[in-house]
């Protein structure tokens, strides 16, 4: 683009679509730099170059902005791989976790953002139903189908493994606060599979 | 008592641990009955009549405080049951802080404590050190005798376990902010022994 924002401004208002991808770009790059608290409607405003009213209308509080800037930013292949193998396949999306979250940076922004959901209605609505959930919904599918072809026993609780395999990673990275990298997967998803009794041990 | 702090205020100091009491105790009233976010140096100091001076001296932050009053306040049993059959010992303790989220209180206090963690360093700090980790090691006791009495596999990863079981609750809690109850726990216990595959699938 040659024209500045201010040449754009002489001439009349942005398209909408054009502000809101401003607005995302600057709230994300304050994120990822500054932190969650730095996020504030002022100086995202200030960043983009756009009116604070026009946020006010838009987003319900900073924190739900700054959830939306996250996911517009990291946007990833979310679809879940299936090559047949549901061990082989949750090794891969959960090691995908991992390293997002300890390689990718995402680790910081995300633990704030699941931490200020905690106190803001709208940023938590958000980011469980941009986020937590639809996840949540994608790794079912694909436990779904591994149930069918009976890679999983019948009467497993789906919502229940994926309790244990992201629930265990945020648990780290949340409440017990201690260091997890990579290597901790394979344990994840065995454990999942084939629990920790001995063999043979009857169930129920 | 018959003296009230006024009375007491006008001969001399209380003793430290009187002070450091009644903070406490005011801190984690305010906290669960106006949330984290009225836990504030000022406000604490009011209600407990103390100084500001005395709280900035002892607490690093109201963040600390809060966690610090939360856990005198809610203070209670930890000791892990040992009846000799870990599946039922790890229904009762886990059944026991399903209930403390749910039906005794503990779940907005604890959300906003873990939230605030965050991005408060000395909370965080607090928190793991006093409260997370500390319960982590009871487990661990508890899965290490259920270990050597062959109720565990020896290639067990006990850490793993915690992340299965207490990480679950914490997991639909706060990330993905989804209504859960007692009922979740025999599957959870389940599920962590003896997995999800199949019977006899071969591991590894």
């Amino acid at each position: 683009m040659s024209e500045s924002i201010a040449d754009r401004r002489g001439r009349g208002r942005r398209p909408a679509a054009e502000v809101r991808a401003a607005v995302l770009t600057a709230a994300g790059r304050i994120l990822l730099r500054d932190g969650m608290q730095a996020v504030t409607f002022d100086r995202v405003a200030m960043e983009a170059g756009s009116s604070k009213t026009t946020l006010y209308k838009w987003w319900p509080s900073p924190g739900a902005l700054a959830a939306e800037a996250y996911f517009a930013h990291s946007r990833r292949v979310l679809d879940f791989p299936d090559t047949g193998d549901v061990r082989a396949d949750l090794i891969t999306q959960l090691g995908a976790f991992v390293r997002w979250l300890k390689d990718e940076g995402a680790e910081k922004p995300v633990s704030e953002l699941v931490g200020a959901a905690q106190m803001d209605e709208s940023l938590a609505h958000a980011w469980s139903e941009s986020y937590a959930l639809p996840r949540r919904e994608l790794a079912r599918q694909r436990l779904r189908i591994a149930q069918r072809q009976g890679q999983l026993r019948e009467d497993a609780d789906l919502d229940v493994i994926v309790d244990q395999l992201w629930g265990a990673c945020y648990h780290r990275l949340l409440v017990l606060r201690v260091p997890f990298d990579e290597s901790i997967v394979e344990r994840l998803v065995d454990h999942a599979l084939y629990g920790s009794a001995p063999r043979g041990a009857e169930e129920r």
